[in-house]
């Protein structure tokens, strides 16, 4: 795509109210536009890797059974009522017979009802990507915790606790994957339920500056806890799991997964005959991902002073060709690499060096490839890493085979 | 898929409150759910043909070079107060701040004023597809008319007259190339503003009984008009266009297109430098399609007595093999089908001949194969068109090119 042409203007200055790193870097590249505390606009750029990171999630969500829905936002008050969850003081209410879905377990358990009559029906998984909506008194970081955000949240229902707890773990496994996926080490950690549950859930937690809460970990073996649940192990501890020694560190919550017990299926009466023809409750889980809180995060975990530095999964272009003043040997790279199947941005804009060096940097797309007068002298172009900074000349000759191995080198 | 797995059960009988074609079909078949009125959820086959319909508008829209991005839906109210659309009755109000946006224009605006600074970053279109929410009074008729409901709305942004109605055509020939993908003939008709303009807007229309408008048009030309504005012209008259005979039907408006003027852009004081330096209010144009009203639209254009008739582009799955309890071969039929990229549902479910036969005309997927045992004693299956009813054996040996054949005819 030709950046002239582009939906997006960058800005050298961070915006008066940019509390964070994402929320700066964002703006500043023209990712996301602030409209009002917690509630952002996506543009193009910014839309682009928000769909890479949905598409990952729905990929593994589809990987382990679960089906994908679309649940509505507007949702009827009586069924929160029957929850004891219609007061809760986080949920709009556009009508007084509504509420906006702060979560979905009020809809998804009729909807599984209608679908449940025996053990044979069971397990269920559902899940849907929707935007989520909670009046936070504490709206904040950017994308990091907003009043409206993208969430995908899955819903699994079973016969039997063994069946839900193996199926827990498969869920938990397939969180490790969307996480690493999109370029960031989670660890997990047992917590509370909140508003969900009376029994256990997981976090999943990235390491972050300006994260919200704290943990404690072991970085060799994955093993971490909240601060508030740490009891007496902190920084220094041997691990209990592996004896290295343990670290402390803020990080972001990125995903959750809950035991919901039986707790909404008996709010709706959702009760399913088992082998014998006797009927049980059916047992539920829970399983959320902020999805436009990991574009955020990821930001948060991989920037440097010069701008975002992004995974190559999830970018929102694979290569960034700069022209300068030579548009027509980088209009002929550009559509071989676009052959080949990568999403090229191509910078033909009639501005100066600095500035397409400095908007590449911001933008943070994994390889740059400048043409040049200077470059093709050499019959050669430059080529640089976004994430070492490794920069050196390439042939001309040599350039696809340059660019297949880097992303090959990333699956 | 298995079929046993699929989160979906049919009902011979029609919900009590179905007053569609639309609502009683897409229920009983699992494809959807009504949580209130006008208000629905997606189901995982009824989201898939959402999910087409959706990659269908996304790909003509890049087509005219509109670029996506995700606006919010809780919106601040002081942009609305600015266009005089605050206190419009159709729009929500979560909180005294805040409307639940029915519309882009409010938003869209802003963003494309940080974009625009001289005629060189001119024209733009940007579009998104979001859930708006509409407090309409009369909400009804399945997914023809919701409260909440699932838009394509895009906004392009101009220099001068000429360019926009230019665009304008564009992305009428755009709308058309839409329909036609859905398998939906759409006549384009010339109508009022509304709440959006007091200028010219088109709206695209398709033949249905139970559709809220009234258009006099011609078969032959695609000439439309609405019979509120069509003057003298009746059924019978001469089409003004090309002579032949007009008709009188009920319709559907599935898409609309609006010529803004600089209604918007002056609220916003959205100004740019043209040519000579001199800042003039940029003229805007916007375009809607109803995504989710699309779904509905189809099944009321095409069904019969025994339930939905999906066009192959948009169809939950392009196949659905039923096995009568001869699973091995079916298996590998399917096998073999997903092998070249279709979508296989297959019915292996412990059910009734007749029970899988109802289910499956009632789902409407355009291609039935169904493997039993007096088909394989002559080495054959039994296919069925789902559109035309024709039924025929085929040798097992020529079931790919059969299948290749019917999909290759369907492009």
């Amino acid at each position: 795509m030709k950046q002239s042409h582009l939906a997006a203007r960058t800005d050298k200055n961070a915006p008066h109210d940019a509390e964070s790193v994402n929320a700066e870097l964002l703006t500043r590249a023209g990712f996301v536009k602030k409209e009002m505390a917690g509630v952002y606009s996506f543009l193009p750029l910014g839309f682009r890797v928000l769909r890479k990171i949905e598409q990952i999630i729905r990929e593994e969500m589809n990987a382990v059974g679960a089906q994908e829905g679309l649940m509505p936002v507007l949702t009827p008050r009586e069924n929160w009522v029957k929850t004891g969850r219609a007061t809760v003081d986080i949920g709009y209410t556009p009508t007084e017979n509504t509420i906006l879905s702060w979560s979905h377990e009020e809809m998804v358990t009729p909807i599984a009802k209608d679908l449940v009559r025996s053990y044979r029906d069971l397990p269920l998984c559902l899940y849907h990507i929707q935007a989520k909506f909670r009046n936070e008194p504490r709206a904040k970081s950017g994308l990091l915790r907003g009043r409206e955000f993208i969430m995908k949240d899955a819903y699994s229902f079973h016969a039997n606790q063994e069946d839900f707890e193996a199926y827990y773990e498969q869920m938990a496994h397939a969180y490790f994957r969307v996480f690493e996926r999109c370029g960031l080490r989670a660890y997990r950690i047992q917590a509370g339920g909140g508003d969900f549950t009376d029994k256990f859930s997981d976090e999943f937690s990235v390491i972050a500056k300006c994260g919200e809460d704290t943990m404690i970990f072991c970085e060799k073996c994955g093993f971490a806890q909240n601060t508030e649940v740490a009891g007496t192990l902190t920084k220094g501890s041997d691990c209990p799991k592996c004896s290295a020694k343990l670290d402390e560190t803020k990080c972001i919550e990125v995903g959750n997964i809950f035991d919901l017990g039986t707790k909404f299926s008996e709010a709706f009466d959702f009760r399913f005959a088992d082998a014998e023809g006797k009927n049980q409750p059916v047992i539920m889980g829970c399983y959320g991902i902020g999805v436009s809180r990991l574009v955020g995060t990821i930001v948060e975990a991989s920037s440097d002073e010069n701008g975002m530095i992004w995974p190559h999964s999830v970018a929102p272009f694979h290569l960034h060709i700069l022209s300068l003043k030579e548009d027509e040997t980088a209009e002929k790279i550009v559509a071989d690499l676009e052959q080949e199947g990568y999403e090229v941005l191509f910078d033909e804009r009639n501005e100066s060096p600095g500035k397409k060096f400095a908007d590449s940097d911001l933008f943070g797309i994994p390889m740059r490839v400048v043409v040049s007068k200077r470059s093709l002298e050499q019959d050669s172009v430059e080529v640089k890493i976004r994430a070492t900074g490794e920069t050196k000349l390439v042939l001309m000759s040599e350039l696809a085979q340059t660019v297949e191995d880097f992303f090959a080198s990333k699956k």
